[in-house]
């Protein structure tokens, strides 16, 4: 794991922690993404952004089926080069001291980025969507279909209550 | 690990996979809902809905400093209780076979689970919340603000593209 940036800055402080060891994660593809330094990324993805390619390890393609009929897919990532000792940051944009939970920063105990992302279309076992903001080769962990688009789709179950 | 289920339906698919490695998660709280069972689950929080407690560790209260600012939260948990090799699922709901990536069940190689939440109120290292629809006990993994509400607040950096 290599930190993103080892000084803090005024006001930060740290913590320390055991090694993270609650639960495992298997990273299940790698997204391809034009922005190739942390200084390129744009702070939040946008829909008319350029295409990037998330690429499912090729014996995961059968988990894809049917993703097509989503609009939007949130995207699940693994913060690689994050480090996850901060327990509060100023941003260089301001300069504000604030508890990492409240900021989108991507250190953090568990650095785990999520986005909402415009799907384009399927290639096989990767996905070409727009809408992302992270790094070149920044480890895939989870795809899930948008859940006010899944809504429409659901029937209510029992323990739905209907307003 | 306790399977949700073990039996597979029709058409469903699994992978052997060699066991999760790839990164490891710290858990940083425990989700407290009135919701003691799958089955009283409801598929999708509302924000109507009861009101329920995310208890972190108290070492990491300072984390939560300044997230009173927010109306709403993005809350990432993992998913204990679901089995991690279904590549391919039958929804009890329709019983149409679609790849695990296509859908939102818990069941996924990666379960962790994702909810934007109505901050009620803090209570020291504790925020009380509407909108869950996970069970009582489930891990915390994660809290910050909800992007929209948080671009608010960014000013523009030079990556990012202004349309």
């Amino acid at each position: 794991m290599t930190a993103d940036r080892d000084a803090t800055r005024a006001g930060e402080t740290t913590l320390h922690l055991p090694p993270a060891g609650d639960a495992q994660l298997r990273f299940i593809g790698t997204i391809r993404t034009p922005f190739q330094r942390r200084e390129a990324c744009p702070r939040q993805g946008r829909e008319d952004g350029p295409e990037c390619r998330l690429e499912l390890l090729p014996e995961l393609a059968a988990g894809l089926d049917g993703i097509e009929a989503f609009d939007r897919v949130e995207v699940l990532y693994w913060l690689h080069r994050a480090r996850r000792d901060l327990l509060t940051q100023s941003p260089k944009s301001d300069g504000c001291t604030r508890g990492t939970f409240a900021l989108r920063s991507p250190l953090r105990p568990n650095p785990i980025g999520t986005s909402v992302v415009k799907l384009v279309r399927r290639d096989g076992p990767s996905l070409i969507v727009r809408g992302l903001d992270c790094l070149d080769g920044t480890p895939l962990l989870d795809l899930k279909p948008v859940r006010c688009a899944y809504s429409v789709q659901a029937p209510p179950k029992p323990s739905d209550k209907v307003g």
